[in-house]
């Protein structure tokens, strides 16, 4: 069987890359970040280019991503069966829990948030669906990571990146709170990814009970946790049900 | 200078069209569609499976789009200047119309949502940003077709898709319609895509007031429209002064 196409595996590259920073490259830093020669790396950009995947500012010359890839995100949406099977769970579990929710399946070696509630109230919020986030600072990422071992090699060469305090940095500390969460069936987080910011998950399953994502709520530590630190324990109750009934959705079977 | 990687523009065709209706398409149909060889559709495929652009469903082997590309399309969001420059712009036009407000650009012969507020009420709505709307049944299409010759040349090749009765289904009407919008600098759709709908939309300028976008209001016609059809002129003038502060954001001359 013959292998991967390198014109279009360098096609991805260069689309991740220009997903990074600050989204603007110009040809020199793309050929050198990817390590391809500048005519390689014009001929594949004048390529992305002309399928609109890509736009070149005018002024500057700079690349950056185009407009066709906006649509292609959002359909990949429509299709998407957890995120569709799981939009009436989350509308009722930000109804009952006043908090915002979100929803995260893996995508290398982060979360990618596939759907976002906002918290039912009048505030100014801001569409997270799409965005990566960290493993190991937050509750999705910690669900996901405590039923999936090919993540937590992931986890493998040194010390993680601390974004507080608060967050687990080194691996020997995260998969001792991954042991937790498995024994639990949920996980949380508090002022790990954010000061002041709690979050609780728990595990959506599909067919054969296989975890395929993470749902969970997240907001301001003093209303999602005790003064101890754990979670409400109503609020625990509210979300793991949600996902457990997304999961009877997907096909699992009770648990 | 060598022409486009033909590799790269098939792996780009497959995505578009798994884009398109139902979403999950067999490695046959692909093939067929595409006029390509199984194989050589296989091998495509699985470069777009390995880079995570596309997923292979278990128990159907159909394909579908990926989640990287969900990644992708935000991150485009992210740099989107038109985008960028309007979130606040937009905001305040939604807050003083009442409306929910919509920014367009073109893509593909159709006008894709970069941007969308919600009307400022409680309703359940339903997030636009990604989707593709037709560029003759829209007030964000119209303005677009009307500054735009190469757009108005995909009008070319007969009737127009009728979504209503009273959709312009004819491209001459289009033209004329065309020209008015130009005249007043402003259109408007009533009932056109969606029975009882109505919009309002200006061009959005940028550099050199070359038009780069459109933002409008869309809704119930009796609140957009006076009973004799035509836009109510105070939420006209909103919609006129927000698209005028984007350009002059994005550095358009006053006009």
């Amino acid at each position: 069987m013959p292998g991967p196409i390198q014109s279009i595996e360098r096609a991805a590259a260069i689309l991740r890359l220009l997903a990074r920073g600050s989204g603007r490259l110009g040809i020199g830093e793309i050929a050198e970040s990817l390590e391809l020669a500048k005519g390689t790396a014009h001929g594949i950009l004048r390529t992305l280019q002309g399928v609109g995947f890509v736009e070149q500012d005018k002024d500057t010359g700079k690349y950056q991503l185009g407009a066709a890839l906006l649509h292609l995100g959002t359909s990949y949406l429509d299709v998407n069966e957890l995120r569709s099977r799981a939009i009436n769970w989350a509308d009722a579990l930000a109804a009952r829990s006043g908090e915002a929710v979100r929803i995260g399946a893996p995508l290398e070696g982060r979360v990618l948030v596939v759907h976002h509630v906002f918290r039912p109230d009048d505030s100014l919020q801001t569409l997270d669906v799409g965005a990566l986030l960290p493993l190991h600072a937050t509750a999705l990422g910690k669900v996901l990571l405590a039923y999936d071992t090919t993540l937590v090699a992931s986890l493998r060469g040194g010390e993680l990146e601390a974004y507080t305090r608060r967050t687990l940095a080194s691996p020997t500390a995260v998969k001792r709170a991954l042991a937790g969460v498995r024994e639990a069936g949920w996980a949380s987080e508090l002022g790990e990814m954010t000061p002041g910011e709690a979050g609780i998950a728990a595990p959506i399953r599909g067919h054969g009970g296989i975890v395929v994502g993470a749902m969970g709520i997240s907001g301001a530590a003093e209303r999602l946790c005790d003064p101890d630190g754990s979670p409400k324990a109503t609020l625990l109750t509210y979300v793991r049900d949600a996902a457990r009934a997304v999961s009877r959705d997907l096909g699992a079977s009770r648990w």
